[in-house]
Order: C-alpha cells, then structure tokens, then sequence
C-alpha cells in the first residue's frame, strides 16, 4: 500500500473559511463571535468536499492513505489569543475526525495544536490527548514559529518545548514541523517561510542535545527536509566543524524527510543523499502547487511518479511509500 | 582562468577584530571609542593573512581570481546605528582595497554596505561610489535583512531599496545578496539564516516586477541559492499558479547562483537544474565550512572538484569558471 504523511483538508466547505473570518473579526470582544456549534456542515458536504477532490486523486494517483490533517496555512497561529487557536484548533480537527469517521480506510488524522505566540507549549497538551485518545489521530502538526514569520519563541531544541515532546514520547506520535502563513511581508507562505522552516528546525536539532534527552522521539521534516538534503555536505562539515557525530548518528535516528519536493532532480537527489530509511512518501496535495508541469504532462505534485521513475531498488521504495510510515506513525491501525 | 566570485576576508589580523570589540564596547559614547585611524595593520600583517590563507588555498585549488569582500558575518548590520555601520564598512572596505592592491592580479573587491535596521539605503550610496570610484570594487553585497534575523525592512522587491538598484545599474555592479550573523537564536547563521535569507530573496524576486523596472540589474544568490534549486519545481509550479512566465524568461536574466554547495550530489543538481549560463564558479573558502570531507578525503568547500567530476561539457565548465564571472562582473579588468 502507499501512505502519504502529509495532507492538509484544504477544500473543507467554505462554511469554516466563513466562521474563522467571524471569529477574527470578532477578536476584540470574542463572546460576541460565533461558538464552535455554529458551525454547520453536513456529511455528505464533507463527503463531497473530499470525494471531489483529495479521495480522487488519491484514486488517480494510486495511494491508499493519507494522513491528513488540517490546512497548514489557515492555522495562522498569530492570530488572537490562546483561547481564538483553542476554538479554531478543536473546530478543524474535530472535522478531519468526522473525514477519517467518513473515510476510515483511507484517512486518519494528525492534529493541529492550538498554539498561540508567546503561550506556554503544555497548552496545547489537552488537544492533544483528545485528539489521540478519542479521534484516534496518529501524529501532531508542530509550528516552530506562531508568530508567522517573526520567529519569537525559543528553538525546538529548548526546554520551553518539552511538555510536547514528552507527550509525544507517551503516546509515541510523531511531530510534523510545520509552520502556518507568514505575516512577515519578507516570506511568501509557501515559497520561502515553508522552506526556512523546515531548515531553520533541522538545524536547531543539529545544534542541540533533543534526541539525547528524547531517544524514542520522532519529527518529520517536510519539503523535502527544507534545503537540507541540497545541502547536506555543508550540514556534514558544519557539524563535523563543532566535533558533533556525523549527522546520521546525531540525528537519523530521530529525524524522517517527507517526499514534497516536485521535480525529479529534487527527488533524485534527496533519494541519493538521505538513507530510505528515513524518507516518508508525502505530495501534500491539494496544496502549495497545483499546477501541471509543462515538462512532464504531469501534476507538480505528483511526486508518486518521481519515486517510482528514480533508480531505487523496490525494497527502498517500499520502505519509502508504506513502512516507514508504519513504523514512524506508529498509532496507525492499517488493515493488512 | 578560474575566478571565484565569493570570498570574504576570514582571515583579517586580529587588531581588526580587537577595533571592532572596542566600537561596540562604546556604541553608548562613541565619541570615547576608537577612531578609524586607530586601527594600525600593516602591509606585512596583510600580506601574511592572504597568503598563508586564501592565496595559499587559490593555488592549492587552482583558482586564480577572488571577488574578495569583508567578512560577512562580521559586518553585523543589527549593532548600533547607521553611524557605526559607517565607521565599520569603511575600515573594513579599506582593508579589502589594501588587499587587492597587495595582489592585483589575484584579489578584487566588493563592497559590505553600512546599512543599519530601519536606515534608507541611500545611505549606502557615498559608500558604494567611493568603493566603485576610488577602490575600483567590483560589486556590492546587500543584506536584505540588517536585523540580523528578525526580517523588519520590507522585501528586496520594495522601491525602499531602489536607490541602490539606481546607482548598481548606473555603475553596472551586481549584488549578491548575503546576509550577516543572525541574533535570532531560533537562526543558526551560517546553517539557517544564510540559507534562508538566499532562499527568501529568491522569491521576493519571483513575485516581484523588480525586473521590469530595471531590466539590467543583476543579483547574485549564494550559497548555490538556499533552497531555489532543489525545489525549483516547486517554483516553477507556483510561478504558473500566479500566472507568472516561466522562471527562466522571468527570473534568469537578473538572477545568477554561485557553487557554494558543498557536495556532489548538490552540485550535479544545481548544474542540472540551472541553465549553465545562470551558475557562477564559487567556494566561499575559508568560510562556514572548513574540515575535510571524510567521503572525499577533500576539504568539503573545494567547490571546484565537483563541478570538474560533473558531466557538464568543457564550454558549460568554463562558463561557470570564467566568462559568466566576466559578464555579470563587467567592471572587472582581467589581464589577458
């Protein structure tokens, strides 16, 4: 079977665009906004909304589960207080429960976590435990940067993050690292904050002692790992430089790539310089790019074909689109 | 010949260093700091830096030609105000100068600027004049983000920065966009900030019409342009989602990458990716990376080995060593 780690419920009814645009314009004096119970969206909406869209071309493509949770860039954790991200927060990931109830076969969630700059991280640990213990979601979504783009909390590497950490060690869920819109006008969302995300947060485990304090825990980078793959003899020498271990010892143990990178240069190269081992088959579609490539005839984001058309052995691939992600997401029942 | 196009001067005698920790020490009082004319280096003291050092490695490497600028990660734009920037960048640019004419035939400048957080960069402009007029400096570096991390002046596409774009196009110098040392601890400086900031730049331009308002400017994007190549589907693809023209008609006329990449695997992908004619033979020796690759038995930053072992034909190769270096560096004056 084929698991893709990364997909966000971008084509949720509008009705929830609709409430979040209350509920923001209703900051300054929230009990004046809409309630969670205002919001009003049937089955069988949601039942299209997926049909039409991911479900089919899940179909197309030939995967069979995506681990899907809800859309990155509407977290905008800058927004409001801890209380506005605690409400938004349930409301989304209350719906992709109601998808995964829906689609069971072929859905299963990973949280958003109601996180709020500035707030305290153990916020978000009740988020988290309904949405292990009565969802059944599988991983946690993590945003190293709530500000949106002014990059004000400590690095993942500090203690200020290790509520989270040791509540993913307790339910062994791994953490996708990954930030929402940038409000900075130097970073477009996809385009640049995305990416240095995913840099900036490899190299704040590179620098730091994380995964000595937490054997067991497990992150994926996203994109492709940001430019760390591109530039992973620079990572080498730069930790080789500070007589840190080489990066496979120091962080391959804990660290996983998704395959969200959309030509097959990219995929080629990250296929040749990460081990398969921690490489986790992902498209994130319908996302960042939604175009057709002129130079294939293909989906940008179609990254199933860049695997299968790379010169990895069948054993590699297989690790690459189905066991990894059995063994990183290890709260995932799958059929056999 | 083989001109590197992106050195920076690592290996100033300390009494530069010692000057500078004495400016900052009275960035309260400046009047009680030193003076410019304080800073007593002679020409044997330089002399000795270079060739020890960076000339040593040129004909180790066999490059013959440096683009020498001072230290990026020195020139520490966040501290103290326009006035310090000034002090700084032009003792610093000074010493540049004092190289190259130590060593004209191996050493040529560009400018650090003496930006400082929330100063207009016409400020820049005495400076850049007296490096291009006086010193015969071949190009600029801008660091679009002053701050040192925290991304508070407006992106690189914005008409704040124009005047500096006027006087680079009326002397026909390129800029490469570099960044200094990150005070944001989320940002590791030369494994997050440098890489970020190329990548950030690269789609400030991308959803910029900076290229229309000044159709001959050219920028440089270092360290193998961040993560703009990896991802270049990416790009491509939400290039044509913002119905933009492709990248190469709409970003290659302005936009060259250096070959700061620091392993073969990058590199065969940056030759693959971008066209030949868009790819500028660097190695930011002695810079971020400084150890031996224990997979090469060669320093990591021997850039020049792995586009020799690349399967780019001999023209290609000599593009990337010397005549695109000429080109986009036109005020260079090589002995023939």
């Amino acid at each position: 079977m084929i698991i893709d780690c990364h997909g966000h419920y971008t084509t949720a009814p509008k009705a929830l665009e609709d409430w979040r645009a209350r509920q923001i314009d209703h900051l300054a004096n929230p009990s004046l906004g809409p309630k969670a119970a205002d919001l009003k969206i049937s089955d069988d909406e949601l039942r299209e909304s997926i049909e039409a869209n991911q479900l089919k071309k899940m179909r197309e493509r030939g995967s069979d589960l995506t681990i899907f949770s809800p859309r990155a860039s509407f977290m905008a954790h800058h927004i409001g207080d801890f209380n506005t991200s605690s409400t938004w927060a349930a409301i989304c990931n209350e719906l992709i429960h109601r998808v995964n109830r829906l689609f069971p076969q072929q859905f299963v969630g990973a949280a958003m976590l109601p996180q709020s700059p500035g707030v305290k991280p153990e916020t978000c640990i009740p988020e988290i435990k309904r949405c292990v213990e009565e969802y059944g979601f599988v991983g946690i979504n993590l945003n190293p940067d709530p500000s949106g783009g002014h990059w004000r909390e400590p690095p993942l590497s500090d203690r200020w993050w290790y509520p989270i950490y040791e509540t993913m060690v307790e339910y062994d869920i791994p953490a996708m690292v990954h930030v929402s819109t940038s409000c900075n006008a130097c970073f477009h969302t996809t385009g640049a904050h995305y990416l240095n995300a995913d840099t900036t947060a490899f190299m704040q485990f590179l620098t730091s002692n994380l995964f000595k304090d937490f054997p067991t825990i497990k992150f994926v980078i996203p994109h492709g790992g940001g430019a760390a793959p591109y530039h992973w003899g620079r990572f080498r020498g730069l930790a080789q430089d500070m007589r840190l271990p080489p990066l496979k010892e120091h962080l391959l143990g804990n660290l996983y790539f998704d395959t969200c990178v959309y030509h097959q240069p990219g995929i080629d190269l990250l296929l040749k310089v990460i081990p398969a081992d921690n490489i986790l088959f992902a498209s994130e579609m319908i996302g960042a790019v939604r175009g057709i490539d002129p130079e294939t005839g293909f989906p940008y984001d179609d990254t199933r074909r860049y695997i299968e058309a790379s010169n990895l052995n069948a054993a590699d691939k297989q690790k690459i689109f189905e066991s990894n992600a059995k063994r990183v997401f290890s709260r995932l029942k799958v059929a056999q």
